[in-house]
């Protein structure tokens, strides 16, 4: 059975260099479908003043596609049928995901728990049982299959439901004696990846994971994490995506409590048990999904711009990251305006995207 | 050099049996001065039904002041001279101390330190460590005198300035093995009593105890502490009076780190170094003194209650604790009158006062 078009069409937006969540995003909302995005392209990047980005060929996608079916995965495209709801929300939301195993997992309600991958045994026990009584009360338990403390989390919740988030392709193991556990969470749970098969994890990815760790939970649960270590990213993630940040509390004597205790002294709340994460995530505190138009059934209002708009925003860009509202109230412009502008820049390379909706001069 | 007769007479009110603060503060208030309560007193008592309380005799309190004086103490009384002001604001608090050592320890900024007394040895040098870099930077530290947390926050200050306050008279040695510690302090710091001289401390005397470490301070750091502990309820009383509340964390696999968790879950703000302890009670997050009315010069309002007011009232009070403002709106009398009735009834025996300004039927 050939891939539908329209996915083809999307994994070929979405593998080019320049074409980031927000403005895969943008251009679907903008032309309506991905084909018509593609189309646009050349047209786009030359008002931006470039070259417009390679994009993968359909050849490309086609045999992604082909051996992600051979590896017993299957994408899910943002928007679309199984995709989950809560990751959506995000603004950053990946347009796809590679997912092997129970899909059926992302309809229940999760929990994130993550934590130092050279956690205390003592905080790794904690973690597995904490996971198995989140598990037994119906929540699912996600993590990065990383050493530690998530992999803890990750056995503790084998029975009941767990999914791990990875940060290389598919069908890549890291760390590589996480092989029986990655196979048993596919076999068993449900393993997701945003990178097509065959990518080796590098340090950048780390980051992109913990966002999708952040975003696919209600809340997310530290324990025991160094000052500055990618839990403490997952956590900051998690609040900015409005989610609820839990840390397990340690003496100020024990340095791999320091990260924990920092996150409750900036308001996260302390949990020592299973219920204290469940009264935290409790349907009742937790806001009602902001439902992204996600069909893009109708384009968005285009705007034109001028040959002196793109001048003006071209010369307001540096290498220091500003908020697109700056840009607006400094130019003048309209929203829409600077959008299309911003847009048609990025896709010339001459527009780099930052956390928190910044852009700058790459 | 005799006593003023005013000192005696204040004391005369405080050492009898059925007045407490807060109906001390009350009749001073209304009489103006404690010999004109006094000389009020077995007519109140008769309004409410009952006989006068037994007041201490003139000789008893010169007794005691003589015997204060040749223990090297001395009475401070509520409103006058070096009482300490930030304990004046307490609703409850006690109309005379007894003090011994350095009183100018009392107008310095003051934070307290408590916990359990059979803390882990790495949380009583932990303690002692805070108390140590709290002196260091200027502030007083005040506990309980009790053993392990106290004794070590104690220690720690014993160079920078240090304020105990005992449960029992200021003579009585409590628990035996601080008889050095408690010297020290006396001679180096100050000790602090409520309970006149030659009284053994007994159960109620510490929670009696804790509200005057709550309210000698700007906040109250607890350090180890299970569930339902004394610390806990020194914790409570610090927040009820406005103070800040501030618990050290521990692991949840340590069962002496539940009160501490369960103090921050609940809103403590969670300390690790001086430098927390510092921001918390920060001059500029102090609100400013309430300065109670201290001086009694004019006597207050004094309304009279008829016979069908006292009966009403009567008649409202059961074993239950009820709040006065509940009193006033049920038997629909001017607030000035149930406070009139409800201090004769107390006078006579009939009334019991309790926690957060509730009465009951004895």
């Amino acid at each position: 059975m050939p891939a539908p078009a329209d996915h083809v069409a999307r994994l070929r937006l979405i593998r080019s260099d320049n074409i980031g969540p927000v403005t895969y995003f943008q251009l679907l909302a903008r032309f309506g479908s991905a084909q018509a995005a593609i189309d646009a392209i050349p047209d786009l990047a030359a008002r931006g003043g470039g070259r417009a980005p390679r994009l993968a060929s359909k050849a490309e996608i086609e045999r992604e596609i082909e051996r992600v079916a051979k590896l017993g995965a299957r994408h899910l495209f943002l928007g679309q049928g199984a995709y989950p709801l809560l990751l959506a929300e995000l603004e950053t939301a990946p347009p796809a995901l590679i997912v092997k195993g129970d899909i059926a997992l992302l309809d229940r309600p999760a929990v994130a728990i993550v934590g130092a991958r050279n956690a205390s045994a003592a905080a790794c026990r904690f973690a597995r049982q904490l996971a198995l009584a989140l598990g037994e009360a119906g929540s699912v338990v996600v993590s990065g299959l990383a050493r530690g403390i998530d992999s803890a989390a990750h056995d503790g919740a084998l029975d009941s439901g767990t999914i791990a988030v990875i940060a290389g392709g598919i069908d890549i193991v890291y760390p590589p004696e996480n092989e029986a556990r990655q196979r048993a969470i596919a076999e068993r749970g449900l393993l997701v990846a945003e990178q097509p098969p065959g990518v080796e994890p590098r340090a950048r990815h780390f980051p992109y994971r913990n966002r999708i760790i952040a975003g696919l939970t209600h809340g997310t649960v530290v324990v025991e994490a160094a000052p500055k270590s990618g839990s403490l990213i997952t956590a900051r993630l998690a609040a900015e995506a409005g989610r609820e940040v839990m840390a397990v509390p340690g003496s100020p004597l024990d340095p791999r409590a320091q990260g924990c205790n920092h996150l409750i002294r900036e308001g996260a709340t302390l949990v020592q048990t299973a219920e204290d994460v469940l009264e935290a995530i409790s349907p009742s505190r937790i806001r009602p999904f902001r439902q992204r138009e996600l069909d893009y059934a109708a384009p968005g209002p285009s705007a034109d711009a001028d040959e002196a708009a793109r001048r003006a925003l071209a010369n307001l860009l540096g290498p220091t990251p500003v908020p697109v509202d700056e840009l607006v109230r400094q130019s003048a412009l309209s929203p829409a305006t600077v959008q299309t502008v911003l847009l048609e820049l990025e896709l010339a390379g001459r527009l780099e995207r930052h956390a928190g909706g910044k852009v700058s001069a790459p």
